[in-house]
């Protein structure tokens, strides 16, 4: 198989190495707007070629589109007008606006649309890994819109890393990523931002700073290109997730001034279920 | 040197591991009230021997107090009584009412106040763990009012390991754990309640949540035992913070009702600052 990557960081640039290391591409084709990526990309040797992105899409089975979501939304009709019966694959973040864009589109069925779960907080070429992948999930939204062989071949790009799938329609994606992911990312750069307020001695932070303080901010040091674009096209979603958890944070104040500690024991209690949940 | 670690569990389990391994204790001695902390601690090879604390005290050189921080409040001038020459070393989370419960102690110079930040979101011996305290650094708490030789001793402890040492104030201490540590916990809680709250449907945010989710809320899995105590002790100060915290949130939302992005973009960028302090 012939691969296009259309966005060369952080997650397309992962993908590149794993799906060259498995076997699953004879070749990888860079298209990338910047061509400081393009040369990153080369000297990484996350690529064996690049293109503009019309022979690119010519030269290829599989298009894979992995640049931030506000591009995406019309990067992924224009390469769809030059497909015949190559296959598009998208790893956005947020679904529900960009199957919207492409719902009547004539090629609609040559694309599949995909949400592998998994990141790092870091971005570009010089970010990307081998195994970001490995045992993760992948999200597949609106499957019956794909055409079969499409879906067929973007699943066997999936398993061949290997990752499992999780069919979800558009709509639930974007609110299930808001609580699972985005949320988190509000959380950490708030967090980032009352520490960074308070305290100035930077240099006593740095010394105090446990491990559980490094771990609830790391997602504080991603990219607003590629998280603003986000947060605006799940706008509602965020909004909706966002006041809960600042309810959630104003029943823990309201608790602390009463001096409520059975039932902050409680809470806690309650918040350790999560141990079910994440490993 | 014979070292009695009393509260056998994360901290103590890890330590007494620790100071085996390195060399600088001969023998450590468990006390625990609970005798199957200490069957467990036996069964992990923590300890060498167990006694009851009054045996603890009279056999060693220095006795280390790391049990939930309200325990420590009767303990340690419990403790202080029976102590000659030895050298009590606490390892707890807030430091102010502590010190202030010995302040006028016959023993006071026998005691040093430190607070090793290292941890992890588990607890009890089965938690123990080698190397947890390994170049990371240890708060020392008015150091002035520890006998010089007491506190020559515990510095050759920590710097066995080795820590570095940070000098603070009872009350610095607890202003800055607040920032760096207890806020950190609250909002873990509060987004795993928010989370937990909406997804009833447990196996879907399983297979969706991604290693930043996993990141943010792993602290949700601390023990209730461990932190209610802890919060108790430094409630003003962690309210000052949460308040901060919970505005930085606002702040966040009113962004996203005004659809104001380029001021979000901002934020990120400057929340992005983390990177010069945590790597």
């Amino acid at each position: 198989m012939t691969v296009s990557i259309v966005g060369i960081g952080l997650i397309g640039g992962s993908l590149a190495i794993t799906l060259k290391e498995n076997g699953f591409a004879d070749k990888i084709i860079g298209v990338d707007i910047s061509s400081e990526n393009i040369d990153k990309a080369y000297r990484r040797r996350l690529i064996d070629e690049d293109m503009s992105l019309e022979d690119a899409i010519k030269a290829s089975d599989i298009i894979v589109l992995s640049t931030p979501v506000n591009a995406m939304m019309s990067l992924l009709p224009h390469v769809l007008n030059q497909v015949d019966k190559q296959v598009v694959i998208d790893m956005g973040s947020t679904k529900e606006k960009l199957l919207d864009v492409v719902k009547e589109h004539p090629q609609r069925g040559r694309y599949v649309s995909a949400h592998p779960m998994a990141g790092t907080e870091y971005s570009g070429p010089e970010a990307a890994i081998p195994n970001l992948f490995d045992n993760k999930c992948s999200v597949i939204c609106d499957q019956e819109d794909s055409d079969e062989d499409a879906l067929k071949i973007a699943l066997s790009l999936f398993e061949s890393i290997p990752m499992s799938i999780l069919y979800l329609d558009a709509k639930s994606h974007d609110v299930h990523t808001a609580y699972i992911s985005h949320i988190s990312h509000i959380s950490s750069f708030a967090l980032a931002l009352t520490v960074l307020a308070k305290e100035q001695d930077e240099t006593r932070i740095f010394d105090l700073a446990s491990s559980g303080f490094g771990s609830t901010v790391r997602l504080a040091k991603s990219s607003p290109d590629m998280w603003v674009p986000i947060f605006k096209q799940n706008r509602d979603n965020v909004l909706d997730v966002l006041d809960e958890h600042i309810n959630q944070l104003a029943r823990f104040r309201s608790i602390l001034i009463k001096k409520d500690y059975d039932t902050f024991y409680k809470l806690i209690q309650e918040s350790n279920q999560i141990r079910k949940i994440i490993s």
